[in-house]
C-alpha cells in the first residue's frame, strides 16, 4: 500500500502515574504536521492471552464471574494478563488451568488485536487450545471467583448473537476462531 | 442463569489521575469473599462508536491512519469517543462523517461490546449504516490524519484473515455485522 502517512516523533516521555496493574506515560509528540504536542497520555499494562479451549467432543469452555470494572456478572472465554517473564503461549496455559482446571496439549496462536491502538500498545493474543480437557483443580486468584461452563460451537453462536457475550476481547477472539475452524472446514 | 456469584461492594472511591482524555479512579471494594481491598483502579472515559458504512454497491468505507499507542499505521472501520452530550447514533454518525466525509440515512445498532470490564465501563457501540454516500469533505480533528479506502465484503474477509485489520474494536465489530449480514441473508 502506497500512503503518505506519517508516524510522529517522541521528543519526551515522562510517568505520570504508577501502580501495581496500570501506568499512564506522558509524551511530548510532534505530530504528522510538525505541531508539538506535550499531552499524550499512554496506558501501559502486560499483553492479554485468551483461550478458545475447544473439547474433543467440540464443546467450548466459558468462564463465568463478576468483573468490577463494568459492575455485571459476565460470561467470557478464560483470559488474563500475560506476566512479564511468561511467553504468551505460557501465560495462556496458565489462565486456562487457572480459571478452569482445563490442560491442551496444542495451543495455535491464531490472531493477535490491538487493544486500543490510540491509547496503548497492549496486545491480545488470541489462542485455540486443541482437545483440551479437564484435569481438576482451578487456581483462582484471590479476587478471581469463576463458575466454568461448557457450550457446543452452536451454543456459542447463538450467545454471541444474544448479547451474552459481549466483552470486546473475547468477541474477537470468538470470531476468528470460530473464523479459522471454518476455513480449515 | 443460576450462579452462586457475587457482586462487590464500594465502600469508598477519589479521583487519583484526571486529564482531558483520561481519568483513573481508585475505589476501596469489599469482594465476594468478604475480604476488603483499597487499590482498585477504574479507567473512566467516554463511550466508543464504531461504524461499519455500506455502500449501494455492497463496499465497506475504511480509514487507514498513523495510531500513536501502537505506533503504526493502522486499518479500520471508523471510530471515535462519543461525546458526553450525544447519544451514541449522534456520535456515530459525526465520527463517520468527520473520518470518511460519508453519511448514511439509516444506522442500525448491531451490537454493544464491554470494552475491559475488569478496568472500565466504557462500551463500544457498533453501528451498520446502511446505503452510505460521500457527501465530500471530511473534518478531521487536527490530531488526525486519515486515508479513506473502500473493500469489497471479500476484501474485508482476507483483510481480517491476513491480520491486516487488528485493531480490536474494529475486528469485533466487523465480525458482528458481517454475521448479522449473513443471517439477514
Amino acid at each position: 500500500v502506497i500512503t503518505l502517512l506519517k508516524k510522529w516523533r517522541v521528543l519526551a516521555e515522562k510517568n505520570v502515574f504508577r501502580t501495581k496493574w496500570l501506568s499512564i506515560r506522558q509524551e511530548t509528540c510532534e505530530i504528522h504536521n510538525g505541531k508539538i504536542i506535550d499531552d499524550y497520555f499512554i496506558i501501559e499494562g502486560g499483553h492479554v492471552a485468551l483461550v478458545f479451549a475447544l473439547t474433543p467432543d467440540k464443546k467450548v469452555v466459558l468462564v463465568r464471574q463478576y468483573k468490577h470494572g463494568i459492575r455485571e456478572i459476565v460470561l467470557e472465554i478464560p483470559a488474563g494478563g500475560i506476566h512479564d517473564d511468561e511467553a504468551p503461549e505460557v501465560g495462556a496455559r496458565r489462565e486456562l488451568l487457572e480459571e478452569t482446571g482445563y490442560v491442551a496439549d496444542e495451543f495455535v496462536l491464531v490472531a493477535t488485536h490491538i487493544r486500543s491502538p490510540s491509547k496503548s500498545a497492549i496486545l491480545d493474543y488470541v489462542y485455540l487450545a486443541k482437545d483440551a480437557y479437564p484435569t481438576g483443580a482451578t487456581q483462582f486468584d484471590e479476587a478471581e471467583n469463576i463458575e466454568v461452563e461448557l457450550a457446543t460451537l452452536d451454543e456459542l453462536r447463538k450467545l454471541l448473537h444474544a448479547g451474552e457475550i459481549r466483552d470486546l476481547g473475547g468477541v474477537a477472539a470468538i470470531y476468528q476462531v470460530l473464523d479459522y475452524l471454518d476455513r480449515l472446514g
